[in-house]
């Protein structure tokens, strides 16, 4: 592990280009900025840039490629079409496939989206000494579908998606500095306290990664989350669309700080 | 004066409306912000989001209506087809006329790019005692191409377009701080001191506005400017785009602080 977490992000992407590493990416080449990605044919890309650009709170764009290019530069020599750990691809909203390499989908027409993910302020956290239970049981951050509308653009438009977090009382304040000043990822909290006021009943069943527990010195603190994007575009029912598989995301090149 | 500075917002509107203002709109309805506007087909609208996108200096978008809306959010009850004092219509990157009012221009599919101007920093630095001499002058701040290529986009490209105020050399400093303070309309300078280091041979010949002499205690202080955008439209010679005329901005109800 200690080895793996190491490995440079070119080292990583080439180790998925070959098909070697298709798990999770979280933990690996720490320091460098990872992203969600998703790709959609050009006719939808002015709306989902609108979409992107009227939201910036949970898509927060570190780079937009050109129709049919696939070398970003967050990530020189890469390919994103081979780099990712995993991949799904989407017909008219529905989930068809879960492959590793989409290089048999692409066209020349579609864009592709590379979107900051929470993983940078979560080192950032982690380093301040504060606690992420997610991540000290190795699993996938708990997020729900909440009441709170994103901006509408075109045909693209649904509610805010949100990791939840618990922190310690004491650490609440520390942790919405910290995360406050990584606004191209997510930035501060959305909500911290009550579920309820956001449209989530139940804590224990998210909508997407796993549940954890929240203690009773500890509470709920929400953030805005870059599934919301992904979920957007699935809402929309586009006839065709790709997206990184949950927690398997594109290593880049750039530092998260 | 004193009356038509104390003018709201929406009653400067009302009368770019009606026809009867028509100047420029430096110094009226302070503290509010005013924009850049550019109008273009839907079918370069992403290329020109992207633009903007990756060029966020001379590039920082307000608000990107959907194709063939006219009531931005940042003005309600506005209108975008009239309610600007003047305007400037262009086929294939050529200034064909100059309008008050675009009403007959309008088509569905255009969409509309309101983008910061320098007047809501320039209000700051004149707050902190900073004096501005075009605005002393009553003349247009003076623009000049550089040799700074701006990231290109689709099938818009070219070099960025800078604003030069003549700063006290002891003002310097706080012009950069306060300048920084506004990321949403340009943020701080990007060139201090040497216009010749940026591709500008003669202050004395602006390639927009007007010439302002700079005295031996100031420096040439260099921000990028709003003009780009539109400069660079130009520069594409798509078939047919929309702009303010120079100076003549869209006043919005937002606050510039």
């Amino acid at each position: 592990m200690t080895t793996s977490q190491s490995l440079s992000p070119k080292e990583l992407r080439t180790l998925c280009r070959s098909g070697t590493f298709t798990g999770p990416t979280s933990g690996f080449a720490r320091g460098h900025v990872q992203t969600n990605m998703m790709v959609l044919p050009r006719e939808f890309a002015f709306d989902f840039l609108l979409f992107c650009q009227r939201n910036p709170k949970p898509c927060p764009l570190v780079e937009v490629l050109e129709p049919g290019q696939f070398e970003p530069r967050c990530a020189p020599g890469g390919d994103i079409r081979t780099d990712l750990p995993g991949y799904r691809i989407f017909e008219n909203g529905e989930l068809k496939q879960e492959v590793t390499d989409i290089s048999a989908y692409w066209r020349n027409d579609l864009v592709t989206f590379l979107i900051g993910c929470s993983f940078s302020f979560e080192s950032a956290l982690i380093n301040a000494g504060i606690q992420l239970r997610h991540v000290q049981r190795h699993v996938n951050v708990a997020m729900y579908r909440t009441n709170i509308p994103c901006l509408p653009a075109g045909r693209f438009q649904g509610n805010l998606v949100v990791s939840m977090r618990p922190i310690k009382s004491r650490d609440v304040a520390r942790a919405v500095e910290i995360s406050g000043r990584f606004p191209q990822v997510h930035g501060a909290p959305v909500h911290i306290g009550h579920p309820e006021a956001i449209g989530i009943s139940d804590l224990s069943k998210p909508d997407f990664g796993d549940a954890v527990e929240v203690l009773d010195d500890e509470l709920p603190v929400f953030w805005a989350c870059g599934v919301t994007p992904q979920y957007v575009a699935e809402l929309s029912r586009i006839p065709f669309c790709i997206s990184h598989s949950p927690g398997k995301m594109l290593v880049t090149d750039f530092m998260n700080e």
